[in-house]
């Protein structure tokens, strides 16, 4: 039982009453989730607003159940907003993170030889995304250069901004491939010295550090729900600055919900970020959204963002010690994403074998980070993400295990 | 009792188990739902997929739960193509009838004087999406005239497809305004014969007729899940032909879902239909939709499209017969969507009034159709949508409402 023991000792001295957290997260007795990256545990009071919905909608019908609680529907938007330093009008609900960076990128009308300035570590369907645009429309796209200990180069990029005007700068808070935390804010000061347009993917950040849209100097800043905030799967957001509403930036298949249909040949967009939304809600996940930040605002961000990477850099020293392991974490600040690789295995079975052993994780592959796994010269990790609900003790049991699988 | 006696009467000469079929919808027991082409009412075993499986996410994790019902999402897709005659391989999940419109018209790389044909009835937001397309690429937006007894007049149209050889064809099935059911395989004959690029919105019809995409003709049909197949909010999907998968399209903000990054500079596009599907997906809602497809096969299509359309007729029948009131529906074919206005009642008071009365309806307004409601001359109206779990008796009884309301 040393595991165990050590475990409350270390809960005793955090902020956080793990032991209560825990409770109100049903996972924790069956699994060691280590897959937050990929999508955190539903807390109970989450679940269960999503539960009463679905069956509101059963009894009386799914729009009459919308409207209902309309109010719930609201503070989804009060709630990110107050998590994110906004105003309520600067949020729109998206399906996921990935379909709301589409909808940003689709208000922007690129022409041929436009610039878009992004960085190695950025998430793998944004940079299939851009390639899209370059097909399509002949956009170019630049990409800035890491520093030599990892993360891209700040004062590199602020050149490449300055050599290219670009119509876009964008950049990803924290990459799903590795631990790295990218200097979001400080890109951003040059962005806004020269009134470029700046899209930051926060979708493994939101929920894990304090974010704040005005200290990031971001125009627009996408982030799914279900990660590090424990919302449910199909949602996320995106925020829109009150610069870019006022720029009139529309996306390319604004909708009933998001414009007015004026006169036959004629649409008013909405004045705020609703027209970046679409008509059709999945309500049930909108609440279930709302619950989720409400927890984790309950719970507190900054205690979060103490706990959850501390938890990380324990593991990632715990697999240091491991003989045959790589971890792959490289930059100045690292966050709640341990990446790995180890001799002697392939992805599946070594995955495998930590399933089997109760143990949730994920894997990537090279296809998913061309850039930074072609850096590392690497095919495939295996990526493991805390959360505060974690234990020390299960962090070093899994450790204990990655050492067991090495031999 | 005379209208439950009358309904019970009428119940048995349907080839449906009504009784047993309001006995699995819960809302049944609530309301007179006649809001179907807002959202069906969910039945028991949809409701009870979603709940399993968002219980199950709580209990072992978002990812690990979806890759433990793999099959149940597989069946997603075998249902949709056995209920509108594909493969599998055909059809993208959508989270909403808008949002796979969208991605479909995102594949097509207008250009300035492309022209799209279209019909005065097509879905409000289809129209502001290619308003939106062309103030961004200056496509030409052509509207084929109605006949007189009302829908679209499919000689005209077929002249027009010859005139302009428009880059794209697109129709709705039943629009969401009023009654009309379009002729879209006539339609949809025509395109095939000149080989033109054919969309079709089927948002209202799948679920309460049958639906044949060959017979159709149609390369791209989009469709929600959550009106006449009485699934869950926030789902849809989109239907691509063979065709247009051969010919390489692609949708404009394609994802590591729909794309494999293949080298730093090059991704490759999915063979199938998942080209069109983002990555992340509220499985919970996939499986609903399933189950709710798997439901209505079960129903019977062919008998809920006798019955459906059947009691709208009745409904339809029970308004005309009152003063002040004026139905709107017009043309040769009319589906489930009732639609009519009041003399001496605003539009909201006048839902209320229905409200109260445990009657579940909608508004339409001018704005959500400009041609048709022009046409017409009228600023708002009330839409009735029953479905096959509606009784007879509630028909009635809701028409002798209205009788009561217009005096």
């Amino acid at each position: 039982m040393r595991a165990k023991d050590s475990a409350f000792e270390a809960d005793r001295e955090s902020l956080l009453d793990i032991a209560a957290l825990r409770a109100d997260t049903p996972g924790c007795e069956l699994v060691v989730h280590l897959n937050n990256s990929g999508c955190g545990l539903l807390a109970t009071p989450v679940l269960n607003t999503m539960l009463d919905h679905l069956h509101l909608e059963s009894r009386i019908g799914g729009y009459e159940a919308s409207a209902a609680r309309a109010d719930g529907v609201r503070a989804f938007y009060t709630e990110i907003a107050l998590l994110i330093g906004c105003r309520p009008e600067n949020i729109a609900f998206a399906g996921s993170a990935t379909h709301a960076y589409a909808t940003a990128l689709s208000a922007i009308p690129f022409v041929a030889g436009d610039v878009i300035l992004t960085t190695r570590n950025d998430f793998i369907s944004n940079q299939i995304a851009f390639l899209s645009l370059r097909k399509r429309f002949g956009v170019q796209i630049v990409h800035a250069p890491d520093t030599p200990e990892g993360g891209v180069d700040v004062p590199a990029m602020a050149a490449l901004m300055r050599e290219h005007r670009p119509r876009l700068v964008a950049a990803t808070h924290i990459p799903t491939n590795s631990g790295l935390v990218q200097p979001v804010a400080e890109i951003g000061r040059h962005c806004r010295e020269l009134d470029l347009l700046y899209l930051v993917d926060a979708c493994q950040s939101v929920g894990q550090y304090p974010i704040d849209v005005t200290e990031i100097g971001c125009d627009l800043l996408t982030s799914t729900c279900r990660k590090f905030l424990r919302g449910p799967r199909g949602s996320g957001f995106l925020y829109v600055s009150d610069r870019v509403l006022r720029a009139g930036y529309e996306p390319l298949f604004i909708d009933m919900h998001g414009a007015r249909w004026t006169a036959p040949g004629e649409y008013e967009r909405s004045a705020t970020a609703a027209r970046f939304e679409e008509w059709e809600f999945p309500y049930a996940t909108v609440l279930g959204c709302a619950a989720a930040v409400s927890y984790a605002r309950g719970v507190g961000i900054e205690a979060i963002s103490e706990r959850t990477p501390a938890l990380a850099a324990r593991l990632r020293e715990g697999l240091r010690a491991v003989d045959g392991v790589r971890v792959l974490d490289r930059g100045p600040q690292l966050g709640a994403l341990v990446t790995f690789g180890i001799a002697g295995w392939e992805a599946a079975p070594f995955k495998a074998a930590l399933d089997a052993r109760g143990v949730n994780s994920a894997l990537s592959f090279r296809e998913f980070a061309q850039y930074d796994f072609g850096d590392k010269d690497v095919d495939w990790c295996l990526r493991l993400s805390p959360h505060y609900y974690n234990t020390e003790g299960e962090i070093d049991r899994v450790a204990a295990m990655v050492a067991e699988l090495a031999r």
